[in-house]
């Protein structure tokens, strides 16, 4: 590795995605579950999402060499009904379980109309809307949740005891860019406070909660009580309290967990990613919650489809607050961002440059990005 | 109808009921009909939902009166599929409609696993909670989603074209109280800024817009600009702008909006509620979508509901932030409320009494109420 300090690079998606593919096969995973990972890693990047994209291959690597995540997992289908299944995952990576699962969830909804697929025994998924994104190819309607480790605090609570458990459903339409809904269930992501912090910038009111579980406009604060789970933390979407609706992201965030975690038995609340005495990593237990819907179940799709077109030309057209310019239907700011970055490549920051350089030297790979 | 000012009054809810139900009746709705909208109308009042409790008895008989709802519609099946169905309402009252459709969702998911039934050419259905806690008898999880008359303005827009969208989900526990999620979109209510009005008192910053879509706490101004339709309105759940997620309350509300208006073919954003020329108002075209799954189709229901109740003490017995007692899981308020107004009486503001006096003397029935 080198001594110097790193750059930023800008990488296209192809050798991107191959660089995440090779790492994944030296850490033991084999050919489809790499190229799975791979891919919706770099899908996130594409999108903008950067939190979720190779930033995180660091987090992956190292749960595989810790065998934290199992690099060959048994992934087996516990029960089966003609539109819905139980999977457990054997503590493999998410994403080819969840790509899997999600693909069975559409083969079901094929043919029966509908098909609902939970998941225990897995790990972080990554995007939320890549899952319900697949189901766009068939015409359906996709869904994909997932529960996530403890940073959210309960309404009237001051432990951080939810997950940030997202939400994502994609809808096809016609000639607009489909509607795809990928939103977390809190106020604010865990990025946005250390982006905050690292800025020395003040969180804004409502964010987030000290110890005590009183308001704070601290990062660093937030961030150590998290870390040192000493109570308070995000808040969940609506803020703090009911005022501003806090207690309705506090119902959706229990939803989701109610179908990704109690539903499939797989961990919930904090008993998630757990820790050994030691303070090493338990496997972490995510489940996940996907569905696919057939449209012609009610109405001809062509009908279903032009509508669609219809409703989202009615919103963009709809007059505009004033110093604002546009309105924007959930996805498309994430496909615009990625028809660019197809085009002109993946911003890295040196900090994730160095990361990406430090595990091919740890596995023994050639970098080969720049 | 007396001059006097009219006083409040305590009810009980078997002859508020009965009350109800004789006013329908008078009104033309047939037997089973009166008897199910009365109820759906009581139990907000007992959940402690007045502002869709009997204080809609005026509303509702004026739709009938003027023939905008219709009091003997011809309720079809439109398109019908082991687990899934359209039903066309004929422009009845949104209860009874929603009663059926969520039977009939029952039905099916308890003989094919899942229901799902969505609803075209319906009314106002009152509280969505209502028809998701249908399931719980089943030992279902239910969902209830309706889209509504236009008072919500999408995240950097200016015209009030979403409704308050609401999302209700009620699952099965065992020793616990049901989980029964019943909330708008939005980030408050209609109802709330007119008791805001009243009391003279300032909206909270973030709640809405004014007619050029730019932050306002005058709750008169919100009020008189919505009536007009001068541009403005109530932010979606997350407030406004995207700072502090007012576009995951846009997106939730337009996800209700697709599986209500969209997929059944009613209508949809602000072509819902429409008038005519003349300014009387045509039939409303609302949409309901109600959905009823068995969780043994993932796992057996009593494992499901040990699960439940664990979950639910974890939340409950979780540290309290500074100054709070309690934490309570969604329905716990309301369920509480409904026992006490069972014993207790359900109370009726002057207003409300005077209101239901005056249908009385409308429809030539005794009052009888006190």
């Amino acid at each position: 590795m080198s001594q110097q300090a790193e750059h930023s690079l800008v990488v296209q998606a192809e050798p991107l995605t191959i660089f995440c593919e090779r790492a994944f096969r030296a850490a033991g995973v084999p050919g489809e579950d790499a190229t799975i990972t791979a891919e919706v890693l770099v899908a996130a990047n594409l999108r903008g999402i950067d939190s979720h994209g190779v930033a995180r291959l660091r987090r992956y690597v190292n749960g595989l060499r810790q065998a934290v995540m199992c690099p060959r997992p048994e992934v087996r289908i516990v029960h089966d009904t003609p539109f819905a299944a139980l999977v457990d995952g054997g503590g493999g990576l998410g994403q080819p379980i969840g790509v899997r699962a999600m693909r069975l969830a559409i083969a079901k909804a094929e043919t029966h109309g509908v098909g609902f697929v939970a998941v225990r025994n897995s790990n972080h998924y990554g995007i939320a809307g890549y899952y319900a994104m697949m189901a766009l190819e068939h015409d359906l309607i996709g869904l994909s949740l997932t529960n996530s480790g403890p940073y959210v605090v309960p309404t009237f609570g001051r432990e951080a005891i939810l997950g940030t458990n997202p939400i994502s459903v994609a809808v096809p339409t016609s000639q607009e860019r489909p509607f795809v809904l990928d939103m977390s269930t809190a106020v604010t992501t865990l990025g946005t406070l250390e982006v905050y912090n690292r800025r020395g910038h003040k969180l804004l009111p409502g964010w987030a909660s000290n110890a005590q579980g009183e308001p704070t406009t601290s990062p660093d604060e937030v961030l150590r009580n998290l870390a040192d789970r000493k109570g308070g933390g995000i808040m969940p979407l609506g803020g703090m309290g009911e005022e501003h609706g806090g207690h309705k992201g506090y119902g959706l965030s229990l939803l989701v967990d109610i179908l990704c975690g109690v539903l499939p038995g797989a961990g919930y609340l904090d008993d998630i990613y757990l820790k050994d005495e030691a303070g090493h990593p338990l496997p972490a237990n995510v489940g996940h919650f996907f569905g696919a819907l057939r449209v012609d179940l009610f109405r001809p799709l062509p009908d279903f489809r032009a509508t669609m077109d219809t409703f989202i030309q009615r919103l963009k057209s709809s007059a505009k607050a004033k110093g604002q310019s546009r309105i924007f239907i959930h996805g498309e700011k994430e496909f615009e961002m990625a028809e660019r970055r197809q085009r002109e490549g993946i911003p890295l920051s040196p900090k994730v440059v160095a990361s990406l350089r430090q595990i091919a030297v740890e596995l023994d790979m050639e970098f080969g990005l720049g």
